[in-house]
């Protein structure tokens, strides 16, 4: 496979070359700027148009894409599930082939079904972008991750680190593109949870990759023990809307608050994708504080998303 | 409070001076022949993204707002409620910093909570608009609808002119706003209907408002007997989606025919802030008749909040 | 009727003349490379806003348009039936008055009602565009049918070439500005369906239409008699989502196949306007085949409309 295919679409963060994200975080670094307002937009893609096939509901992530897709001088059309011809009773992959024949430049997708991205790569010619695809992968929002937490390291060197993450590890899309992206720029990785949602059977979600200098993997279920050897912590969202429900006392057992962010290094920053439950995964006082990164990560979310549309088609003009 | 912070924000018309009041319409006289399509569109705002947060549905608000921020040149984003992360449990308070924090440059909020856009104006750093909050102001409707008076007046000056407000002004926002700015550029104002929708309370209004040369405020509920004494008729529309309700004879007593416009002295103008209920509010040879500003206003929306971003942003290029 | 007048709109293909739909292929045909990415976009439409007013749903429709509209550097507003104030009880005709108000420039309505973009046209000044109509016509979609035939014909004369229509002829827009289109372009007509879905009154259709050359229109009941006849076959989409049922082996009877393609001739051609529900009116061998325009159907969308809407606002520059 050579660099030119294997940067084909953008389809997850598994398999990713250190290179390419180095590439990516460093372009996205470049783009911080424009999304603060601090220079002028570009008009790199001027006269393109991207098209966000949203299979599942997510405002934040459309919005984020067509925010990012502005910025670069394209246009965005909305394909949304509940409005589409879908539901005619049109599979996907009809729906995708009739939008690039009406010649979108690149299809954003999100979809409840694993493998979706994957799929739709295969018998579409136009860059596909992961936007979320059931438990598997959620590569852009991996990417902001680690945007948002190398920026306020001002290195893309996680060697000697440790993210930790929190909470339903087993189901969360956003723990796995995490995780590979982290791993990648050498950053060891906890994940933390009740056994229920950090199984033995996520500890092998590294097995096999490959990548001088990656970093490891392990699991732990004791939260307040484990913050201490924290560099980062991410608390992942529970989703309510896919029908979680909270068995004990989550906030209590996996909730980070004042008391015991004190527990974190004191250089330690929090994470979170959002939407924010507040007084589940987080307390105000943390969602809202000076450790807390989580509107950094929103306004990396469309640097890092201005990064990879430049990186599909911006090579093409 | 300087003149800088006093113009920062767009949340209400109950304090605006008489200069802001008289710079913004004439800025908004300046833009009607581009939407009247006279001019060429303007690209002032190039680059720029307006969020439209709808969490109340008004198609008719947020298209003008669309079509003002493209005669500009600048581009928008919906955030509606039924598809937003409001459904995810998020607040109005973090949907507004996410969406600041992706770098939009100003937000338009329609809310139904009195006070919505003032709370969000004190959280963010961006110009916030509001498009209407509860029943408290609509701002840019009053600023479209002083617009077509004047306009069809060629004057700004209201001093010695009558603007009758005929409806439900207890929970009316375009009631208020329209006061707050007829009595502002001089005009008297009088509220009619039944004492249910035009109570006594309403008669206090204007009570503690400043500025030279302000208009009065009384209330009627005789709209026969009232009209030969209305330079302006403005008819609110009965909210039927908003759960009200019609006792009695309304048309017959408080709505506008064709023959009660003869009462009317033969210079005055109809209003009506739109979609009309016809055959309640006004029968159709009135509000298609050739003293009905309905239309203008319309055109006069976009223009009003083409002024609006215009101020909002445009100093900061 | 001057030639003025009578380009004024685009409601129908029932009367259009030979010159005018000529004139509309050859500039949709000049689209073509700009839809599939090989020119650059224009910018003829720049500073133009087309509002989408879409009653009924129709997420291709609508974003063919949209493509079509930013093809030209166009913008577009869409006002679509859930959202829009036609919830709060205003009519189609405020709608439209309201919308041409606030400045659009062109408006495609799309609605249940046969007759509706007409009626539109007879009340705004602006351009309508015909998106579909009821059971009367659809006019962009009989522009790209002809597009896409006679672009695989590498000709404009359609003389002594036989369209065959399969399906629910009785309720179907698509068949008729199907048939008018080609009928004007010289080629022959033949209705293929039960009799319940092609009864003896749709072999009326053409009458007392003019032009020099145009083809004829006759009926019939068996398929599999007819292929060897017919130079395209045009599959129509059983509507399910309008209530349509099937009674009997419609796919058996009706539906195209690999076997029964094999009784057409080899030069034939397959369309269908899409969604496909996939078993019904085709099968996958068919749908996806080399005979198969239905994909060049969709990029023939999206050049015959910014034909139109070249037609209908590029002359006002």
């Amino acid at each position: 496979m050579t660099v030119a295919s294997s940067t084909r679409h953008f389809l997850g963060l598994r398999e990713v070359s250190r290179d390419r994200l180095i590439g990516l975080l460093e372009s996205a670094a470049s783009m911080l700027p424009i999304v603060r307002g601090e220079a002028a937009p570009l008009d790199m893609l001027s006269g393109r148009t991207i098209a966000n096939i949203f299979l599942e509901n997510s405002t934040r992530t459309r919005v984020s894409f067509t925010m990012a897709a502005q910025r670069l001088g394209a246009q965005s059309i909305d394909l949304l599930a509940a409005s589409s011809s879908q539901s005619k009773g049109e599979s996907l992959l009809d729906t995708a082939r009739n939008v690039e024949a009406m010649g979108v430049d690149a299809m954003v997708l999100r979809c409840s079904a694993s493998g979706g991205a994957h799929m739709l790569a295969q018998h579409v010619q136009c860059p596909v972008i992961n936007g979320g695809d059931g438990t598997c992968e959620h590569p852009t929002q991996g990417l902001l991750d680690m945007l948002a937490w190398t920026n306020s390291l001002a290195t893309l060197d996680l060697s000697g680190r440790t993210l930790g993450i929190v909470g339903d590890v087993l189901h969360s899309r956003v723990a796995r593109s995490a995780a590979y992206a982290a791993s990648c720029l050498g950053s060891d990785v906890v994940f933390i949870g009740p056994p229920a949602m950090v199984p033995e059977s996520v500890q092998g979600l590294l097995e096999g990759l490959e990548g001088a200098g990656r970093g490891s993997l392990r699991i732990a279920h004791d939260l307040d023990a484990t913050l201490p050897q924290l560099d980062a912590a991410m608390m992942l969202r529970v989703q309510f809307e896919r029908g979680a429900e909270l068995t004990g006392d989550y906030a209590g057992m996996f909730g980070m608050n004042s008391e015991r962010a004190q527990s974190l290094p004191s250089h330690a920053v929090i994470l979170h994708p959002g939407p924010i439950n507040r007084g589940i995964e987080l307390d105000d006082a943390t969602a809202d504080g000076d450790r807390s990164l989580i509107l950094d990560q929103v306004t990396c979310g469309v640097a890092a998303r201005m990064a990879v549309l430049a990186e599909q088609l911006g090579r093409h003009i």
